[in-house]
């Protein structure tokens, strides 16, 4: 079985170009990216990945996740409407990516109240995914601090979680990603923060759950947790920002947040991506 | 466990500025909507819903639903894909939401000839629901008179399942909403007919669940039941109205709908809203 | 219970008059078309079928499946997550369809390297689908000669899979569509070559998958297999076409392709079909 692949984490300090290079590589080499996620949100989770230029694979039954997960570039746990089947889907995948080195990205929806999710996150979260990625009440209830918030929505700040990201660090993630107004990050050693994106990414479903896939592709092409939670986060920010100059409400905004992802190069990215330390 | 929470049914007739002031509420307080609903629609189901300024959660797992129900400020239960932990989640959820006093949908989804969602459907159209929701021949099929359409389809006129949805209140309901190229609504003292929407609703997928979720919503702003159906089908008919005026097809059109859910006025829904009663 | 229904093959040369009726009796018969698909497509799917003009129905639980395929139009089975209610259901819509002489279509999604989908899709194709229709890594696991692609890309061209398609044909499918750069169709007697289309169509979840719920949509007003493969890939590599003009990304080709499906008329899509044998 061997011990969770703790891939590299850098010590260097993130800039707007790793952030870029991270995006150039995830749309030159595709990665496959297994995705166990949410009923609610699979078809616009796809959808994000094949606009970053991955290639989405839901394998989500459980005499199927585990060998799937080990040929994957890189592995998404939603617990978002963990049904039997998903939950053993669940364990198997991150088995099998924990034994071939394979990056995992843990989403923790909504956990804290309600028992199932909860008790699987904090399963599968003591075994070293390599990004945690959730709002600041899903984070302070898997990490200690918290209740949990109602459903999705968060009830404080991404910096008050900042306690409990560490935590997590502590007990094996490589990096915790705390989505909110501003973006906290941290891999225990680097604390960055992201701000801007657009508050329609909260009036769309499935943002949330597509910036975890996005994490999770863009692990597969960093050995670096914290840059790729970063690139993510600024990625969807940035296609978020461009989306909402044009939309005239979120059904039009989903439609443009796709089309960003698939389209903004270098020179558009850069200036919408707003990296504090 | 008590007896069912029915809400108190006004008396009064209901006109425009009552719509509209749900539709504020609704906007205002942001209520948590649990959906138990189809495996088709979640993702479009919970976009209507945060265009409308409610927050979704598709909480439907058996162990799950019955505590989050008894937190919601409403709940939708919607028959169109009842796999059996779903099944067990929506019996979970009425007893909680029941012993709760929080209002909840339910859209018999294709019942009649379909045995599974039929024999649930009259299981929980028995336990109160605040408002049943469905086409003329979902309505006939679970009220009796009618052996149901194909589908979601319905081949029956809203008005000729008045006597079905009469027995429905009889039992329990607090409102039955008919939809149709009329929607017919009722909760035995009143009847309202609400005319306008437009054909391009019947070709977009989840339109119709999206509604049996938009009827929680308002369900957990109002206490009449047949206030809260009457809103919700004419928020809905009002943005098809508006979506259709731009849409260049059923792709465009449920876009549309979404931004204009989430974008129309009191002053754009008021000539939209063409109550008789 | 019967022989497989083998609906009788057509022997003449298909034209783009015979793909025009087709899409014609579509929209004039709406045949109810039941989608036993996965859980990332679902919406999609029935989206795309609307446009049609079909009447999509997702009954896809075991004890409701084989009663609905008895009275469907036509039957869609789709293997891309491949639950375990699911695939009972499958089962007994196949044979509920074999039995009732109802046309069905197998859909293979990611076969190959994935043990339950593949048994299950070896167990189905040899039960005489009328169509069988995939990407050419999954024609070649199913017929015979590769080891499948990796999720749903395919990693051969479509002209290499019709050796295998040929086998399937043999074990007693009525035709076989491969997707791909070009399409390539045939029902063992003919071949037929489809050009067309355009990239973008691999960058939307749920293309490939929708095609196949468009094939059992048209599979439903022909007898010929094949003509019915035909007529699905050029209306969709038409409406492909028509969305890339004023698309900006896959997010706006996806809404565009659903308003083109529904609205093309047969002289706009006369030039857009370009049939070589």
């Amino acid at each position: 079985m061997g011990t969770p692949p703790r891939v590299g984490a850098g010590s260097a300090p993130l800039a707007v170009d790793d952030v870029l290079e991270v995006i150039a590589s995830v749309r030159r080499d595709a990665p496959l990216v297994q995705c166990i996620t949410n009923a609610v949100v699979t078809g616009f989770t796809a959808n994000v990945l094949l606009a970053a230029g991955a290639a989405p694979a839901m394998v989500d039954i459980p005499e199927e996740a585990g060998p799937f997960a080990a040929v994957a570039s890189a592995v998404l746990v939603n617990l978002g409407t963990p049904h039997a089947e998903q939950r053993d889907a669940a364990r198997a995948a991150v088995a099998a990516a924990r034994n071939a080195g394979v990056p995992w990205v843990l989403d923790p929806v909504a956990v804290g109240f309600l028992p199932v999710r909860t008790a699987l996150a904090n399963e599968l979260g003591a075994q070293g995914p390599t990004v945690v990625r959730g709002n600041a009440s899903e984070i302070l209830a898997l990490g200690g601090g918290g209740a949990g918030g109602r459903g999705v929505d968060s009830t404080e700040g991404p910096r008050e979680a900042l306690p409990a990201a560490r935590r997590l660090i502590d007990a094996g993630a490589g990096a915790v990603a705390v989505s909110g107004p501003e973006d906290v990050l941290t891999d225990g050693s680097r604390i960055v923060v992201l701000t801007g994106g657009h508050p329609l990414l909260t009036r769309v479903t499935g943002a949330g759950c597509a910036l975890g896939a996005l994490t999770a592709a863009c692990a597969a092409v960093t050995p670096d947790p914290l840059l790729a939670a970063l690139a993510a986060s600024a990625w969807m920010g940035a296609a978020g920002e461009v989306a909402a100059a044009t939309a005239t409400g979120p059904g039009s905004f989903a439609v443009g947040l796709v089309d960003a992802i698939a389209s903004l190069d270098a020179a558009e990215l850069t200036p919408r991506i707003r990296i504090s330390g």
